[in-house]
């Protein structure tokens, strides 16, 4: 991996003397930003202006090269490809687009490039990409004209899409944020995102990790990464909603996965999560000072409205606002001889016009043992505050080299100010009070969450729950199970179910009834009605045989008109429950992210009210209570008013059961328990769903 | 009003030579400016550096002038007010701090200013703020250096904060948003935030509001200004949660009032809130641009990534996108010879670097029936598509002129020339994609919500329901009416509630339950236990009357462990009822915004789901049944699977009814209703809770 940042060499293959050939611009950004290796340009020369020498081919290179990187077009790629690996070139970028991005041929092109390097143990970036960067080396390899590099720091990039790549790496640049290396990952025919990730948490030169996704494919892998590093690691993963999938699909062949599972997963592994690109920045820009280890900030502002706004951002996010001690205001008033409007925080500074002064204030609020990080928010327009502002800011970066707690500094200036002192100063600014708060809960948030276990488990070394439990086999069944067999199969696994009986005629369903006792609930059996109550196949509250044998004969009438000539497979006959409050559980398999699990609020509440969390499968039942926490509904469980608390702890166990069910039932493609009706002492599992792969 | 910013003469007073005094520096930024009228400097003239003639006092002026602008210490600010009186100056702005916001004292100085400024006739702004602004006559009042005003344009700005006016003055010119006028309203003693925006409405050279506030005491007026212009008035309101709300109190004595009411009311005045200051720059951005008049969007980038970024947005934000017609690509392949990856929306431009085509694609896609606005990402960086991106941007602007829809251009650049472009083309620029969309979402909604007739009813135009309803007069009531006055109360109105009956002993219960049928329900009626269920005052599912009787000793038992010697007034018996859904209704009398209706899931779910509807009271049927469309359970009432739909009309007839007690009723402080169990046909209230001023 290490030669795709560090490489002796490199070959440019597709240099030409036209002035808009980009592969000529990459050869001429590499001389330019002081590439240390040495540089190869393969082409055709064919006019006297280039000045340095080109080869027609790899073949006829006098050395092989560390890295090759290709930029010709598309149906070119896999003979130079193969030339690489007849020379030994083992590491490659190929730039070029037209692959699977717009048209069938291109599929198969890509089909051709994976064979070619797997023939020659080729591993490659891209297609379509603008390769790797590297501060320290002056390796940069986008087809785009740059002028600099920017100074060395830790923060390292992958984006799938160059043009994402390209405005982070002007915006850390223009803001001070400094990067230590880079990489655009294009459709990621062979070397993705895990990869690199995997690579910049091995990375001693990498403090933190930002990524720019819009199809992540190996999510499970993603997530343990993620998990098993103290590196933050940010995401932003575009191509939310099944409506942009299109571009993306185009863009660099991405497949959508559910966004609300990729929310859910990347949570769970203390992956940072962005929606937009200033987000983005801002999170990287925390990362730059200590970690957040604490909730309690002090607020400090020459603005009262923006101690007001950062206030309110504080308390929105979960921060404290301690107040300030009494020997804090003494020192201001006598020491400083200053005079601040009101004793409390958020402070407002703004009858103190003395900038020297500022940095002093800050340090003392850094010494207080109750303050875990400082927001300053720094307004200023007029010209003649803006040297005295710079000698401030520096001020700010030299105190935050002593002290363990973050500094966020707002300044409320001009956009063109704001990039100037970002440059002069080298240190983290902030462009709105709303941004250094959300960016100060992300590192207080990333500190909690690395102070636990890492949570996600793999996912064949799953508990013994259902090896051990006396549940059949599953195997053999080619169909989704009906009701019955599916109610006999989680009641076998340990599931409390309310108690029923699978019949086959109608004379077993009376004698069911009566051995269970009136009222029951009356359900049909049958593929076609997997979706029972929509199809009305479901009577519940039968007081006696009487109404049961009405029933009986209600539901084989409905069943017919809906399904003229079809067979029904029987009758599930089931006690009526009169307690207990409806949840739902659920268990399905993702193609990116493999097995999960859902807890939510349940019956009819589960489509409307979307009460519901999702975490990665299996779990075990520390994690199943968090879930029960993190619902809306948590007070329902816990007992609100004079409600009596529920049954939580038998709730996370059968949460845990289902979640382990996808693990060692390969063949269940997706499980649903809905309703159970969950009650003071136990719960019941009224109604179950299998659906096999 | 119009002396504030169209003033023939200001005298300034509090001017002095020191090179800190505030006076003498709004005095200089007036001459800079080159403001039109007459300045009279008011101050002690100890040097011969200062080139003006400085008057001691207002009483020795040669004329009366138009406005007085004070900037002296609090204490002595009672005294010039007066001199203003005297000498008939009846427009002041007084800049001084140091009155309700830091001590004792200066509460007391705000009351005598409000005396003599009803003495003289005099109305002023402040005091604690940087006064008016008018860009046309170079007005602008601020103690803090000034060195331009900026061209003129049509947005007017109010704001509590001082620091929050220069923050936004500053950004809008240099972003090129052009102002007409601004106020900073500082502790608004006298004038307020609805003075001015009542202004601005009339105000011809005014076409957008801004607001920044921290505290609204007239919400009522405020939201009635609002909803009956066609201005955009857009308000970022701080100072939102209660522990933010002590600096607010002490930087412009601002009152917190309930952040939800704030939002439910802004709302339904059809005032755009936002959050952040990003949000209101890009609020006031989308309205330079015509509005949006539809819901479809074309997505033109010039980078993929921005592509399913911002079409991500769109689709979060509720916008469609049409696919292009083949017309389209059809003039784009052969007219232009252009080629794109693939023929969609969003359509990802990134192989095409022809500048000047980019305006005319952005022209073909204006002139495409099916589309409504035009989004334009723009990634450049390089030195050298500087020129050329400025010169496509001033193509776009002048395309802006020639047609109706709006043009959104994101300029994925670095900040510095981010500003420098928007400060030559003075047209509006977004920072990235999500900025665009959520700005054009914000002029979609305020274009549909302005073809509506407005919605805020005035309190004592009320409709006549209740007046014409069988109720008793409620005037005598001092205290809290009991469970079963209550019950009486709202019963009379016309709620339906479910049948019960007000009993004083044992026997009346007894006789009652058996007049309504088993099973019942037995309430504790006491004012102690208002909360009945968390005392325990509630008994469910009686079946006989030997279980009342176990439950009437049981009530009473646990009545008396509670509040030992107290005494309770009676019990309620109420029918059980088997059917319907549990939802609230509640109304209540915010101090700033009036009479507020509530309606949300019931029961249980009020504490937990939280899923309510806020709206200004009274509302008619239809904003009845709107409110019903906003709730997240209004699948539940319109039948969701096979459940049948609830019995919406009866609810919203209910809402409406409770909607007007507080307007008929003004003794009435609050009434929840909750649970209302609403059936298929028909609701019953279960529980009705009155509280009195």
């Amino acid at each position: 991996m290490n030669k795709f940042f560090y490489p002796n060499s490199v070959a440019i293959v597709g240099v030409s003397d036209s002035a808009t050939n980009l592969a000529r611009i990459i050869f001429f950004n590499l001389i330019k930003l002081g590439f240390s290796g040495k540089i190869f340009g393969i082409g055709q020369m064919t006019a006297q202006k280039f000045k340095h020498i080109l080869f027609p081919s790899i073949s006829v290179l006098p050395q092989a090269v560390d890295l090759a990187v290709i930029l010709t077009p598309a149906k070119t790629v896999p003979d130079i490809l193969a030339e690489c690996g007849q020379r030994n070139i083992q590491r490659v970028i190929i730039e070029s687009g037209g692959f699977s991005e717009y048209d069938e041929r291109g599929t198969g092109t890509s089909e051709i490039l994976a064979d070619i390097a797997g023939r020659y143990s080729i591993r490659f970036v891209g297609p379509n990409c603008i390769g790797t960067k590297n501060n320290r080396n002056g390796l940069y390899l986008t087809f785009a004209p740059v002028h600099t590099m920017g100074p060395v720091g830790s923060i390292s990039l992958i984006s799938q899409s160059g043009g994402m790549a390209s405005y982070y790496y002007m915006h850390l640049q223009e803001q001070g944020l400094n990067m230590s290396k880079g990489v655009s990952i294009g459709n990621k025919l062979d070397l993705d995102e895990c990869d690199f990730l995997e690579y910049f948490i091995a990375d001693p030169e990498t403090e933190t990790i930002g990524l720019y996704l819009e199809g992540i494919e190996r999510g499970r892998t993603l997530c343990q990464l993620a998990a098993n590093t103290h590196k933050p690691v940010i995401v932003q993963k575009s191509n939310r909603k099944p409506g942009s999938s299109a571009i993306a699909c185009s863009h660099t062949a991405a497949l959508a996965s559910d966004d609300t599972i990729v929310d859910a997963a990347l949570k769970q592994a203390g992956i940072i999560r962005v929606r937009t690109s200033n987000e983005f920045l801002n999170v990287l820009k925390i990362f730059e000072l200590p970690r957040m280890k604490g909730n309690r900030v002090a607020i400090l502002s020459r603005s009262g409205g923006h101690a007001v706004i950062t206030a309110d951002a504080c308390l929105e996010y979960g921060f404290e606002l301690p107040p300030f001690p009494a020997h804090f205001f003494e020192q201001l008033d006598t020491i400083y001889q200053s005079r601040v409007i009101a004793q409390q925080n958020p402070l407002d500074l703004g009858e103190i016009f003395d900038f020297p002064l500022f940095a002093r204030i800050i340090e003392q609020a850094l010494q207080l043992p109750e303050v875990d990080g400082v927001i300053f928010n720094h307004l200023y327009g007029a010209r003649l505050e803006i040297d005295s502002s710079r000698r401030f800011l520096i001020e700010v970066k030299k105190l935050q080299q002593r002290y363990h707690k973050p500094i966020a500094v707002v300044i409320a200036t001009a956009l063109s100010e704001f990039s100037a002192a970002a440059q002069v100063i080298q240190y983290p600014l902030f462009l709105e009070p709303d941004d250094a708060v959300y960016a100060l809960a992300k590192s207080r948030d990333f500190y909690a969450f690395k102070k636990r276990v890492p949570q996600i488990t793999t996912q064949d070394k799953g508990s013994l729950i259902l090896r051990q439990s006396k549940g059949q086999p599953f195997e053999k069944l080619d169909d989704n199970p009906n009701l019955i067999e599916a109610m006999d199969f989680v009641t076998a696994l340990g599931v409390p179910t309310a108690p029923y009986r699978g019949c086959f005629s109608e004379i077993e369903a009376k004698t069911a009834a009566e051995n269970l006792g009136f009222p029951v609930a009356l359900k049909i059996v049958s593929p076609m009605a997997s979706h029972k109550s929509d199809v009305g196949g479901v009577i519940l509250n039968i007081n006696g045989t009487e109404a049961l044998e009405d029933a009986l004969l209600t539901l084989k009438q409905r069943f017919q008109k809906q399904f003229p000539g079809a067979r029904y497979q029987g009758f599930l006959i089931q006690k009526m429950m009169q307690q207990g409050h409806e949840f739902f559980i659920g268990a399905k398999r993702d193609k990116q992210f493999g097995p999960i699990i859902m807890l939510g609020l349940g019956g009819i509440y589960v489509e409307t009210i979307r009460d519901t969390v999702m975490k990665l499968a299996p779990i075990d039942r520390s994690e199943a209570l968090t879930m029960q926490s993190e619902l809306r509904c948590e007070g329902i469980l816990k007992g609100i008013r004079s409600q009596p608390p529920l049954d939580s702890g038998t709730l996370a166990f059968v949460t845990t059961l289902v979640s382990q069910i996808l693990i060692d039932y390969p063949r269940i493609y997706e499980i649903d328990l809905n309703p159970i009706l969950v009650c003071e002492q136990g719960l019941h599992a009224l109604d179950v769903r299998i659906t096999v792969a």
